[in-house]
């Protein structure tokens, strides 16, 4: 895990938020945090009033842009929203001459967004073709260098942790027993996906102290930084075997990057998958494709923890939001 | 009346607003309140704070945002708007496979957007194309059924019920004798429009206990569950005899559905025509095209009330979002 | 400088802000009041508390964007921004027939808006490619005529004053004499663009009483009224001898119309260039091409006083809002 940074949080003023995986204990302790917010959300409502928060967003957003207004306003911040897709192209090389259709460097982009917000949130989705690139995660990197007051990740290149952290305060609230099995297994999707998701929950469970199984068909293994650690198998009927929690999430390979792979059996989390399990929850981080990712049975069934999951983006976000305004 | 909605606002979570037509003491309790917000607009400002109001627009809003926005700012809550047409496509169909390009089903976003939002407003344009989709109002109904918290429609396929209010509000305060002459006319314009701004003022104004007279071509009859009632004529000089207030609307043909079909005479409201009323006041829910629907003269003389209109928007509104807070 | 209109504020409802050049006097006491509220920024936080700031943006924006956003929250407006260029064509001229794509006129879009908002900033571009109807200012002028608030330029076709208020208030921070000599220098860009950063520095600087030393290529003067009461010259070396600001911005061609004429010599501002001067202060607008308009070396240099321009664009908009609000 030395290797693995889980930019949640950063800074280049001196504060440092997360740039380094989080400790067990640091991460348990945003966990807490989390839940306890979801019962007393207003509790700090003064806290970041006349204070700022952008988002900027460079690919679309629906969750976490509702939630991260929501955990905003529940600490008392301003929200400014940005869609940066929209007539603003960035440059991110460095000496580059600027005389191609980028009118911005983001070296004054990041620094003159810190004039007008006390945190900054930044959304930016990989190429899926271009792994080096990719997994440099750029973007991100290049805000959290220029900017002068903290970034959160909206989800990146190459990690989503308030994502993660959601899902882990949800697994801390559902299971019934101090070590559950969790599996996180690959499932099939129409379009090429980010390993974004994945990657962070991987990261996030195994730095958490917890045991990890990832299950993908051959060819879709996760970045070694992001599995290393995890009790890794390519089938299925042998990861489900006893789970308490199964995260279901799609993801294009990393070895023959971005491609999505033709894959020989059905991936597809079924009820008949799920009777394999140990009674186990369902989990995964919306949007789904029903039938295809997951069959409605198992989507609708009373197992299915998705909604719950989306609930806990709005106080894993405030979370985040808190720790930071209480250094700023 | 009986098969006809005013889907004002409902819920599925055991408080009904609004989903039957509203009675005749309800409209009228609607329409005090609207007046009293317009004359006491911050009496209950803090009634909302610490609660969110979500915006969802599948199609473009100029009065509707920003009306709703200083609505709920008059009552304390949070407004996030989100533009759901740009990359965000919803599947509405049930038990289907979801390979296609829809990448979330109305089912998840519904019950996700009930964890950010306490109230959930949603504006979804007919396609003109499809009487029987277009009918069902499947986007306003489909979020009705899976939210979990109460929704709003910010004009749905068939139906305007917010600006109807207004435009009730409007009637209210400048009628002179207890029961004017109402007339809605159709008028011309360029393009095929939605029903639903003709749709719902009928509605209303008949549930209200009011007589109100409709004239349009022959061809652009409303659909009968929402003309049933009125005071039909093929006739604009026979309609506008004797008429208090003038509300002028196009709308596409019902009966060839979402036509724009060729009229012989010239349906424009002209000051000539206006001279057959009784000195009547000039209505139109805006955007209007000048010299098309509304000669110039008509448009900019004292009778006009279509600003009025524009401005009960803020208050029409806020009596909405106050019933609804005052349960949830 | 009697033609010279600074709009940057104004309305027809008796109250007259600024829709004559300021005075020196007014200038000098509006940045006074920006640099205050620098140090002061929620002293008056209450002041516009129910009331709402409508932001239309005909054009992108940034800078303008997220400034005016903190300085209304720091002053405890609502802000309500819409893109208009989604989705929503206005008409412009009197008198026509509506029956093009343009849905709505001004008239009534502005009078709608003044009903849902207290204070109205518009933004929108020239086309560059029509003198005379950029020179007419038509977009900001009518929404100035038929509001019933006070309008803010948010950038105009051909003029941005919040953005020159904002650089005085940064040459007042920075000058180390009474009278510095101030430049502003046409430098290079790979497209054609808007006059009206250039056009408004020229027309602040001289109103405020200073001297100002304009410099470009031949075929790049700027429109006679604006430049009137400068220094002109064609000679970069010529008008950096002694310069204590160094103000870069790229224009089109005022007199060959929107036009990127070629030019022989390199008018990128470079460390060779700004050893020409009295060790002076660089300063642009942003968004800026590194390399083109100017070297990295000198915008990384702590000379640059871009980033703090940018601060002051906060401030800026909070002097005027502040002035605003004390009489509506």
């Amino acid at each position: 895990m030395s290797v693995a940074h889980t930019v949640l949080a950063s800074t280049n003023t001196g504060l440092a938020h997360f740039t380094q995986a989080p400790e067990p204990k640091k991460i348990h302790w945003l966990i807490e945090k989390g839940l306890h917010f979801k019962n007393h959300p207003l509790a700090q409502s003064h806290l970041g009033q006349g204070k700022t928060l952008a988002l900027i967003f460079f690919n679309p957003s629906l969750r976490t842009r509702l939630s991260s207004h929501k955990a905003a306003m529940h600490l008392g911040l301003t929200v400014m929203s940005l869609n940066a897709n929209e007539g603003w192209q960035l440059e991110f090389e460095e000496e580059v001459i600027m005389n191609s259709d980028r009118a911005e460097h983001v070296k004054e982009a990041a620094q003159v967004i810190s004039q007008y917000a006390d945190i900054i949130g930044i959304r930016s989705f990989p190429t899926l073709t271009n792994q080096e690139k990719d997994y440099a995660d750029q973007v991100l990197n290049k805000f959290t260098q220029y900017a002068s007051v903290p970034i959160i990740s909206l989800e990146s290149a190459i990690r989503h942790p308030l994502q993660s952290l959601a899902d882990l305060m949800t697994i801390n609230t559902f299971k019934t027993t101090p070590n559950p099995k969790i599996v996180l297994t690959w499932a099939p999707h129409p379009k090429a996906l980010p390993q974004a998701v994945a990657n962070s929950f991987a990261e996030w469970v195994l730095a958490s102290g917890a045991e990890l199984t990832i299950a993908n068909p051959s060819g879709y293994d996760l970045a070694p930084e992001f599995r290393q650690g995890a009790i890794q198998c390519h089938d299925q009927a042998q990861a489900f075997a006893d789970a308490d929690f199964v995260y279901a999430k799609n993801w294009s390979s990393f070895e023959y990057y971005g491609q999505n792979l033709p894959v020989e059996q059905d991936w597809q989390i079924t009820p008949e998958k799920m009777a394999w399990t140990n009674d186990a929850y369902f989990m995964h981080c919306l949007p789904v494709r029903r039938n295809v990712v997951v069959a409605d049975a198992v989507l609708d069934s009373s197992k299915s923890l998705v909604i719950e999951q989306a609930n806990h983006r709005t106080f894993a976000m405030q979370a985040v939001l808190h720790e930071i305004l209480q250094h700023v």
